[in-house]
């Protein structure tokens, strides 16, 4: 009898042996169709080439007159030109010799026009005329037809997660649809014990339920959607239906995964496929298991405790969730360079999340550790930093890794 | 006759004025109630007490056993300590004297324990005993009833935008809804030219129309609500019908903003109510308009031009809809400190902003302009810098601050 046969997580893998095992058997997800007004945030899925020349004819770059550049020679604030405003001229009329058509920005050119003089650069006068004090050439302020891209090229590469503007180069191509990877679909199964408190009222929900909202926020954030809620009792049935029923991409157990002398979750998760990561060298979030079903379904067990769930979410289920949907598989934080501004210290053989503060512009200090604080240290720190399993930690006045929550996160004062 | 009084935009207004005038007239809306379930990147209306001590009772920090601290006195991997494993004790059962309990972390302790000796330094054999290998002291690895948050005490302050772990914290101490701030309700309204494009088949959605897809997915970025989308002839009635009718905390009019010699917008909005800034110096973005309508709705005039609608609602509008929302008002974008790889060219008198591309962990260098690309600069970007009026820019090796985009865009691989 020793201590490193004991109860599984004797066994337990490094982080990054975590990470490998995810990353070897967790793919992207085949594709969906989608209007670009739904397809902001979303995966796109094949090269998106240009419909027509962006923009599709010479346009105006800002709000001003269309002339001809020619007619401008000689113009200054001492010898103001006067053109005549055609009016109405329209997207594709005309522009008279010796005439000039207002333009906003973006508004095509009338033919025979082939240059802009911004507004700054002109007068206006009663009779419909306007005054240009300051000669331009050909081409000033025009948006040339295709030279955004021409009809063909590439717009918005595969594999790319569609910012707004995105959608606005899509819109302007002509682009009503586009395929996208699929949103995971994720099956969250939590613990269903309810909790006597002595005097103090607490519903399942309270307290056994805790980590299901948060999963729910999490899940989202990374682009899954909540197929299906479900509760289990540590029974062997309904836990292997939990685990094999179709219509989830990814399986998280959350809490029960070993409860007590028990330790049912693993050993069911065994029976219906792989436990391939029996805990992780995670601080918090060791016990976390992560396997897969023999449809290869992966299937995290998430320790219940709010923080260590938290964080076995954000470095495994979450990895798995944004590979799934063909997102970035990092952490989906900013990260910075900056100076511990007191002593970090970590176990050595455990990677730990620590919680910390930014103390100025480069500075970071850690605080109270989640042991102590629970899900608290998150809500109350700007950032985390990762010590890896080979680091005591860091010396005041040392280099580290922060990352940061939203910084939009900080509330308005 | 000067060029001074030419138009409208020659009385525009700095960048910092119509900030100024955002932040003086636009306001945080009221609360509503919500789920927590559905809370996630809401702004919290007021402080959340904790409705019960946190933890509610002694628990686990980590996996392990549950041990009367001065039993495990003496003990070493010379030395094993055997303790009767106590199955099923359960949440508020007792300890026996020389026992332990299997617990999960989170986890209950039994009455009568005071320490958790960590799964790594026990033993087990098959007679339903374990053994301890090191000692603990009272209070080891076990998270205190109330440590994170006595009963009554602030767990999240308000006028926080609440993070999945918020959402947790809040879950943990059994608040079920919350009040946070309104959904800013959106109104955009579009220009409803269709364009001739020659043989190109270009429908009013793909080219009038390119800047509304791309504005619902910046409103909902920003935390607001599209309630409704129209379009418009520029005809005075349905104009003031769109800045006037009741159902919206903002408007947004995009194209058609003083469009060719007419600029009836800005006029039915200074009858509406008040046009307040007339143009901008912001390249793109300069044919501007800020106001509000006589019952204190805020009006955003938007150019057309896809890039120059993009930057009029990043640096306004979209303000804007994060104050209403109770966002952090600036950019939401994470920004850095960077070094100057080329030199970036300005226009003084102009706030100018300048797609970049990271070159190294530290460097950036400009891109072709938002005038040769167009939204394409924006897509092709790694982030922009933000000239501010009174510079030419920044010579190559100065320091500057990029305002970068999601880190999580850039494509899995």
């Amino acid at each position: 009898m020793a201590a490193q046969e004991a109860q599984g997580l004797a066994n337990r893998a490094g982080v990054q042996d975590a990470v490998h095992w995810i990353d070897a058997h967790v793919a992207r997800l085949g594709q969906e169709d989608a209007s670009i007004a739904d397809a902001a945030g979303r995966v796109l899925c094949q090269d998106v080439l240009a419909g027509l020349d962006l923009p599709p004819f010479d346009r105006a770059a800002v709000a001003g007159i269309a002339v001809r550049a020619d007619e401008t020679v000689g113009a200054s604030a001492y010898n103001p030109l006067l053109f005549r405003l055609a009016p109405g001229a329209g997207d594709a009329g005309d522009l008279p010799p010796g005439g000039a058509v207002r333009l906003d920005a973006g508004d095509r050119l009338p033919r025979g026009a082939d240059a802009i003089v911004p507004l700054d650069h002109v007068g206006s006068d009663e009779a419909g005329a306007c005054a240009v004090i300051e000669p331009v050439i050909a081409g000033n302020e025009v948006e040339r037809v295709g030279s955004q891209g021409a009809r063909g090229s590439t717009l918005v590469r595969a594999w790319r997660r569609l910012s707004p503007a995105d959608i606005g180069v899509l819109a302007a191509a002509g682009h009503a649809r586009v395929g996208v990877v699929r949103r995971p679909r994720v099956r969250c199964v939590t613990h269903g014990d309810t909790i006597e408190a002595g005097s103090l009222q607490l519903s399942a929900a309270a307290v056994g339920g805790t980590s299901a909202p948060m999963l729910r926020a999490l899940v989202e954030r990374d682009g899954g959607i909540l197929v299906e809620g479900r509760r289990f009792e540590s029974d062997r049935e309904p836990l292997l239906d939990a685990l094999e029923a179709p219509g989830a991409d990814i399986v998280l157990l959350v809490g029960g995964a070993g409860r007590g002398s028990d330790g049912r979750a693993p050993m069911v998760l065994s029976e219906a496929g792989e436990l391939a990561i029996d805990g992780v060298a995670l601080r918090p979030g060791a016990a976390t298991r992560i396997g897969r079903t023999r449809a290869g379904v992966p299937v995290f067990l998430l320790p219940g405790a709010p923080a260590a769930c938290l964080w076995a979410y954000e470095f495994f289920a979450g990895r798995a969730i944004r590979r799934l949907g063909g997102r970035s598989p990092a952490l989906p934080f900013p990260s910075r360079r900056m100076t511990a501004s007191r002593k970090i210290v970590s176990e050595i053989g455990m990677t730990e999340v620590v919680p910390v503060r930014c103390t100025n512009q480069d500075g970071a200090e850690p605080m109270v550790s989640f042991a102590g604080a629970g899900l608290r240290a998150v809500t109350e720190a700007d950032g985390f930093v990762v010590v890896p399993e080979g680091s005591e930690g860091y010396q005041t006045g040392s280099t580290l890794t922060v990352h940061l929550y939203d910084e939009q996160a900080r509330a308005q004062s």
